[in-house]
């Protein structure tokens, strides 16, 4: 059973949450606008699923709702963002904001933060530089669901990057990929339907590849993209580590298996590092490199040709990263959002718990 | 059979051909030292084993002996470098310089360099980065031989990324990978051996998945890290369009299927958007984030607390990404390269033919 919500109902239903548990109205609408963009683009693990989970978070003391996000260290090209424990969501636009006005500046600007909390989808803050001519890079650590080339244990989140570079005519290219063989979000829809994984996604507790998607709650873990050494799983788990590194250790937050978890029910790793989570947000000026116009027309022939390359099957033609998500994007924006019923029966819950009308 | 070789003397070898093609005493020796590089760690497929195809390319006029490396852009944190057709193994060290130059300047500094040939191996222009206390960042395109998700065609190069991160006491984390599931390199061994591919590396003409690991000569392609769409390929393929566009598009250098082919003997892609081929270097400085000593000591505590996460095999440990390249330097400074007969008497006989005696 599905329920379909507008976006705007949707953004408003969002807003008035986290007005609730006293963020400001301007932090409230950010907020709003980066969790639903999940929703919009079609990454729904991401999205109002997890509204719930943030004020719990919130109220076990772990997000601060009102937070003094301060840039603590600069340099012209670079700085490090202290989010005082805020919604991931608040502080990594107010950090991407930094890195546009770096780049502005001086060709290149780059940002690391400590302290933050999950901030929702990459993709919504690589592609605030598209609006700037700008290629917008953002990566983000997570709690450890994932287990190394030959690790039994959990040592990385499943730690996305997403790169967004503009283009002219086209479309711009926006790819945003957990680091993982699959993302979190594809196991729980799998654990929802019932189904098992492919060979490949997860190993058990022992670190025995099997197709349980319900391995993560018996000691199991995800595998790195490439999923085995044969397939280069050791080349998905260095770019985890890459992401863990530039997000936390970059910026003195919490990295490894020392991540706080987002479940507010799980407990804190002990004798943690750093603080909170970390992120990484880069945005790269293109006439920084070369002329804009030039740049353009070079990258929409580079879409329009790959968009060309010869397909294996004449019904399913070769994609841009990004396509998959506008087109979702599109249709969702006219007709609406679908939620499944118990992610609506779960917004109204907490709705209901803080006195808020829908 | 082989023949084991020093360091100096491939190094001495590898100078005296740089030489006789014309270059300056300055270009010869950096250029075979990047060479020589690949051989210490271990990389056997980029290595003096292509020494003869850097000739071939001169000899064919398609690199440029003399090269006036220009940088013909820039930003106070940002250049574009046009390599004048030299060997790229003299351009990129070239261009990470003034990424480095630009990093201690104003925090990061990233080149993109049009223009160029093969570089050897991204570690050797990363790790340029260590030693000044930065973050090296590394890519370069290839000709295509890789297939896009749902694609029959060769579309992308191998096209690497390497990231290199300096630790306190620890060795240095170096990621230096392909963006496929198997870099050309261990097919060219599995071919040497007449053995096949496991499933996953490699598909025919058709696009069908296959062990054969000559099919790249009957019309076959490299698969993306990831294999196919079920495990992921889609992300391998984003990794690689990312590392063709930051090297070419921003650069101005030919991209996707037009990027000139190593092999002297492969007629050039028609109608070429850009100039050579491309590659991208940046550099962070640590303390443009963050004390250095900080940043060192959790770099030395992430690094120990991976090597001591939980194996699945007591007697595999979990590794550090660079570990493996880091201990067959130490065995082959020491005991010597061992070279196969047939690299050893290909480079004979070019030394043969441009007069050096060996």
């Amino acid at each position: 059973m599905e329920k379909v919500v507008s976006y705007q109902q949707l953004i408003d239903i969002t807003t008035q949450v986290f007005l609730a548990i006293g963020c400001s109205e301007a932090h409230s609408a950010s907020a709003a606008e980066v969790l639903v963009a999940a929703d919009l683009r079609g990454i729904d693990s991401h999205g109002v699923a997890r509204l719930s989970g943030y004020v719990r978070l919130w109220e076990a003391k772990r997000v601060n709702a009102k937070p003094i996000v301060q840039l603590v260290h600069e340099t012209p090209s670079t700085g490090v963002i202290d989010g005082d424990q805020g919604l991931g969501l608040v502080v990594a636009p107010i950090a991407m904001k930094v890195a546009i006005e770096k780049a502005r500046q001086v060709g290149t600007g780059w940002v690391s933060v400590c302290n933050s909390n999950h901030f929702g989808i990459a993709a919504y803050h690589a592609m605030m530089a598209l609006e700037e001519d700008m290629i917008g890079m953002v990566m983000t650590n997570a709690s450890a669901l994932v287990a190394p080339t030959y690790a039994k244990e959990r040592m990385l989140g499943t730690n996305p990057i997403c790169v967004a570079i503009p283009a002219g005519n086209e479309p711009a290219f926006v790819a945003d990929m957990a680091t993982t063989t699959a993302a979190n979000g594809k196991l729980e829809i799998l654990q929802r339907k019932g189904l098992d994984t492919p060979m490949g996604w997860i190993q058990d507790k022992d670190g025995l590849q099997i197709t349980d998607a319900h391995a993560l709650k018996t000691g199991g873990a995800l595998l790195p993209l490439g999923s085995d050494r044969d397939h280069g799983s050791h080349k998905g788990y260095a770019l985890g580590a890459i992401v863990d590194i530039f997000s936390a250790v970059l910026s003195g937050a919490n990295y490894g298996p020392w991540v706080p978890p987002f479940p507010a029910y799980v407990p804190m790793p002990e004798n943690q590092p750093g603080k909170g989570i970390g992120h990484f947000l880069g945005a790269m000026r293109i006439d920084a490199f070369r002329k804009k116009e030039d740049f353009k027309k070079d990258m929409d022939q580079w879409i329009q040709r790959f968009r060309q390359a010869e397909p294996i099957d004449v019904h399913q033609k070769v994609l841009i990263p990004g396509d998959p998500e506008r087109e979702m994007e599109l249709m969702r924006r006219k007709d609406g959002i679908p939620l499944l019923s118990v992610v609506w029966e779960d917004i109204q819950a907490v709705a209901e718990k803080l006195n808020i009308k829908i």
